[in-house]
């Protein structure tokens, strides 16, 4: 088996975790959400996306929390679903975005009424401006093994998706088992395809922990030389498409596992279990913190 | 990755899932999570132990349960920790018994007042007499990995045990992890050691999901060359020893990651999703069945 000596952990809580809160969460909660990460180690996170606030209005701080991240110094991620989102975020100089596809075109009609290779082609150009503005792209291939509204989702749709993604100049492509559906071996066999196949990229995995498997679908995608994982503090998130799903693999968990396992993360552990009650808390759904009370 | 057409699972939930439940569980009870575990496919069991009741009272009915085990035509497995318990078994006629040698001193001391080597010397008779009734040995290595009382336990402790239990001739070793402290990485290499120094010999892999990474250990085991698991329905267990220590991996969990990969276990995973409440009922602390209400 194959341990790496470093492993990077891309924290999505703040935006992956957070966006499908039925109650609001105030952009103060957000802020010492993300202090905390931050002052745990991460310098990379995802923290918010520049959606239609009509779509997903746990967002609609994205400009605020954006600021906020640059006022720390992170690199920060932020989810641009279309053009519109793009030029938002290069209006307060992101330096990292991500756009998403689904490897279904099932779930890309559902979730932007438009087929895999129409939203494909609205990339096209997304790519060409941020790369003309030097951001970094991050592009996640949702729904990579399995899909709520069509089942299995096949290598070759997964690769469809990747073939454009790699052309267009993706600069890193996630590979996302957004209502973790996958299993170890069909994590293994998809990411080694992958990685014959696209030799130069740099993959990420993304796994959920709806069927516990989420600490072993990392250990698999290791065993294919991934060595990029997203994750969310506490286990923040679901899938709203799909009933049922949990959250990310938790942060505290996944860093626990890499540190007893050798691999270096450059997280400060105790610092993660000071921060997962909180933000479980957040997300409890079963009890609101005023701003007064935090 | 290596992922084998066939695992065996060996549940452990009536005798290592229950046996430190504070409330008292009926014989009809546990019938009931023995018929149901059988339905179930289980036709290999760990069901009860001959411990003296007044170390384990939840076991004082052990002689009703192994009655039990054998009209439903079970392969049952009965703890033996001395020799009164070894015949115990036999008077009853098991098939199958277990003993238990903790890798630290410090466990056994604590556990049975003896050091590693005094335990094993008490082995000696109890091997030989089993052998002799031709009862099958199923051997553990308790703390195999760490120990609540002495911390790391090191490949030389494990291998001191081993190297007795094998020339006593065990018919399987089973290597557990009984505080729920290990990960991949060690139990793949320590596997892997002992399958190159004992090629011989069948070892089972037993994982607690204290740290959440059981799932991600048995992946690990499996890359050893491992192919039988110890598991608990519903999760049952703990280490009284070992403050928060939770429960055996939970039996449907395993069954469902190893049939989503392929792996054959012969267990009904639907039957399973029926029997894992009715367990994780019996063993809540909240609430407590009457015979009546069963």
């Amino acid at each position: 088996m194959y341990f790496p000596n470093q492993v990077e952990i891309i924290e999505v809580g703040p935006r992956d975790g957070l966006q499908n809160e039925p109650l609001a969460i105030s952009a103060i909660q957000k802020k010492q959400l993300i202090s905390q990460l931050a002052e745990a180690g991460f310098s990379r996170m995802e923290t918010t996306s520049f959606v239609h606030p009509k779509w997903v209005p746990q967002m609609a701080d994205s400009e605020e929390i954006a600021q906020y991240c640059k006022e720390l110094g992170l690199t920060y991620i932020a989810l641009t679903p279309n053009m519109i989102a793009l030029e938002r975020a290069i209006s307060v100089k992101a330096p990292q975005i991500a756009v998403f596809i689904g490897a279904s075109s099932a779930f890309n009609k559902k979730n932007v009424n438009k087929t895999t290779s129409e939203s494909l082609d609205e990339c096209e150009l997304m790519f060409a401006k941020a790369k003309a503005e030097g951001v970094f792209i991050r592009a996640y291939v949702s729904m990579a093994f399995t899909c709520p509204f069509q089942g299995d989702v096949s290598f070759e749709e997964v690769k469809f998706v990747c073939d454009r993604f790699t052309e267009l100049g993706a600069d890193e492509i996630d590979i996302g088992d957004t209502n973790g559906k996958a299993n170890p071996r069909i994590v293994y066999e998809r990411f080694s395809r992958l990685r014959d196949l696209y030799p130069n990229t740099t993959f990420v995995g993304h796994f959920h922990d709806t069927e516990k498997m989420a600490l072993a679908n990392v250990l698999a995608a290791m065993q294919a030389g991934v060595e990029r994982f997203d994750s969310s503090i506490g286990g923040l998130g679901g899938c709203p498409y799909s009933p049922g799903a949990t959250g990310n693999v938790a942060t505290e968990e996944l860093v626990n596992m890499l540190m007893r396992m050798g691999c270096r993360t450059n997280i400060d552990y105790n610092q993660l279990l000071k921060t997962a009650p909180f933000a479980k808390r957040l997300s409890s759904r079963l009890e609101i913190y005023s701003e007064e009370s935090l």
